[in-house]
């Protein structure tokens, strides 16, 4: 959404980790194409952190691996900066720890999210609102022919958050027929929705949620055809995080849905 | 969603008003089916009215004409009926006519819904809400060929509640370097949103709503094959209604989606 | 397409066996709706087949179940009579039969079609055609959850025929670096062809044809709404039979695709 | 389709002109990247034409602007070059002076291709040997917002072969009865068919036809993402065009089809 109001203020200051990835690169152009951000720090993963605070950044863009991912965050959080985390691998100890350090930093914000973007985070919740409302969901996940995993994380987490909506309102199992598979037809059951994965040259990162139920059909679709389609969440989340100390989980929890 | 709680209690005595239309035949159908509902009168458009009271009716559901649907409304109303109103034409002037009655009969609950399809309701919903994160949005719908207005009334609302969702936080209309379209490619503009409408052979009532911003996309897609689509919404108004007193207008505000 | 010479002419007199089961009561619909037929007998499967002849029938449209099909083709051919066959179970061996019983009757034409959706024919034959200019193919096939086989048989075809004419042409399989598939998201592989199931209340039949080589994706959809989706391929085959003396098999062989 | 076979022999031997543009520096990289394809020489738009007979080319690859196009391929013929030529405007008049030129030159072949994406034509070839046998034909086409012409040239032309085929058997115009749409809803008729034009942050060129007839659907999607989608065409024109002697009009007279 707008960002005019922040335009008239004081730039927000950014240091980079992780800049010679390919989401660095996306990154680096969204934030000079950014009116209120300056990018005050380039950092390879390995770069010595200190280059952050000497650069004066008020804010810092992790984009690199997990392995180094909590080592930059513990030291941001200890010099007051406000960190936008686009990592895997943050798993529930991991954020404890962070949690456990920010309560000491109660001005701090940071946030995890491992989806940045904006279209695919709205369509994940809207389908987990919808999805009690329908007797059948179902998940078609399309991506390139170079991706090792099968079916991605998105429909992984998507199928999990559809599972949990519907058990809370006690809507069982989707109808299925089914006698005879002997080729896995029917795809994998994650949570016990279906999910499918498509993997055809041309495509990038695409992903269908179908809901039916008699006589309708309910389908949210979701494209993204490069990663210029995450900075729009990194930029959303750099210009939130301040705003919002302690530590926040997932791009949706910055989205105004109510 | 589930209804188990409410098959335990005293079933829900409906009086349906218009039980000749084509609606009202899928309505006979849907209630008879549902175990926690008695259809205890059929009434044309034009039956007298004692005939719902007499039948001992708990609840109207009136799925006749604009004409005669106001007086349906203010008799139930005036007999303590809870009321389901599935007929067009309720104009502002008209439902505040009924909500001064409505503030004399503290326990009764009436509910007007343009449209009972649960998934469009949804979905247009879902859209204003992504609207105002996307650079563009654009609507196409599609209907059979025997429909005589163009676009579709659901299409008119869709825009106009997304264009009311961005004008909310200051988003600007949808980028378009059009300057050659002698022959109205471009469609309809409602609302400044641009909207078109394809007639089709085998079709029934369908909606996309696309939202683009670089590199990605984002499409809600509701399907409508036949009229029984419409019945769990015409159900769920039913089973809600007596715990909503007071005017309720459109299906989502029955919806569960905070 | 459009059969006005036809109209000018005698009627095709059909004798429909098949009549009580679902398939038959669109027949008779469709028949009766058409200016130049007349349909002069309805047997159900068990009926004694002189009905046919005693009827004055010219052509026999056959809607029954494998089991009684070959006697009611070779009671047809014996009469002369031109046949369209709906029924699944042709095997191999079958049509050899009845194409040795053909040879003694040279003005008889005889049409067994798997499938009579004229839609679904076109797709699967144009998909067969672009398949060798694409690095990738899949499919994806969509039913109503009370269908008990996974994949569907038109899945099954369309994999086979897109296999041969990629073979055919020296084309290799689809790319695919997928190493982690636990739960067989990737579907079944049908001739080397990966192939989707969804199953989802609301839906009847679709088939979408996914095609995509660097840069761009083909797709070619067919969705049945219902039954009657079958009938246009129906009186197609009873038009045409006449003056295609022989076995045709497959419905393509009467469209006109070059 | 496969090249093994050109593999053995002498490379083609390219004169790309229109070396400077954004499709000139995709075949750059695509001519780089066949094994039976030598770049030999790389012309701007302005460059003198002697450039491609001093490199000693045997193919020359227009992709320059339509003023200087004719003389580019006048060049090329008289040198008794096979040339590929993917410009715009060339008239029917332009076109019968090239072929006089080569009637001189019975060896030399030309292709003229408006679209050299693969995908594309062959959905507008399928679409319009389908349209006869539906009663309704609509076409959506999709693109990025800065394009300034509605419909596109690839909607006008499938409109153009749609509408053509269907009048070769007297099918009549798609039934609609639209009678009030006073913002054009309805969209474009483009020689009676119906085209709507989407403006789409995100997307670069896709077309939808869509057929429909009582009870089914039958859709062609065409998704172009980017400019390198157009390689396989231009490199399979390349491949062909000194086997076809003459002028060749359309990449789809390249094509296997029949």
């Amino acid at each position: 959404m707008s960002s005019q109001a922040a335009s008239t203020t004081e730039p927000i200051k950014v240091a980079l980790v992780g800049a010679t990835g390919k989401m660095g690169q996306h990154a680096i152009d969204a934030i000079h194409a950014a009116d209120d951000m300056e990018l005050v720090a380039q950092l390879a993963s390995q770069s010595p952190l200190a280059d952050i605070t000497e650069a004066g950044a008020t804010h810092v863009l992790d984009l690199t691996v997990p392995d180094v991912s909590s080592d930059i965050a513990e030291f941001a959080v200890a010099n007051g900066l406000h960190t936008v985390i686009g990592t895997s691998g943050w798993t529930e100890n991991k954020r404890e720890v962070l949690q456990r350090q920010l309560a000491e930093q109660p001005n701090v914000g940071v946030l995890i999210a491992p989806n940045f973007s904006i279209g695919s985070v709205l369509a994940t919740r809207f389908a987990a609102q919808a999805a009690p409302y329908f007797d059948s969901v179902e998940i078609i996940e399309m991506h390139h022919p170079k991706k090792v995993d099968a079916p991605s994380g998105t429909a992984v987490r998507t199928a999990e958050m559809i599972a949990e909506a519907r058990q809370q309102v006690g809507v069982g199992p989707s109808p299925d027929a089914t006698e005879h598979d002997p080729d896995h037809a029917r795809g994998a059951q994650i949570a016990g929705i279906n999910v499918h994965a498509v993997r055809l040259a041309g495509l990038e990162a695409h992903q269908e949620v179908l809901m039916g139920t008699p006589g309708q059909q309910l389908v949210f679709r979701h494209d993204a055809f490069d990663r210029s389609s995450y900075m729009p969440g990194v930029l959303l989340g750099l210009r939130t995080v301040a705003s919002r100390p302690g530590l926040s989980y997932g791009l949706d929890s910055y989205l105004d849905l109510d």
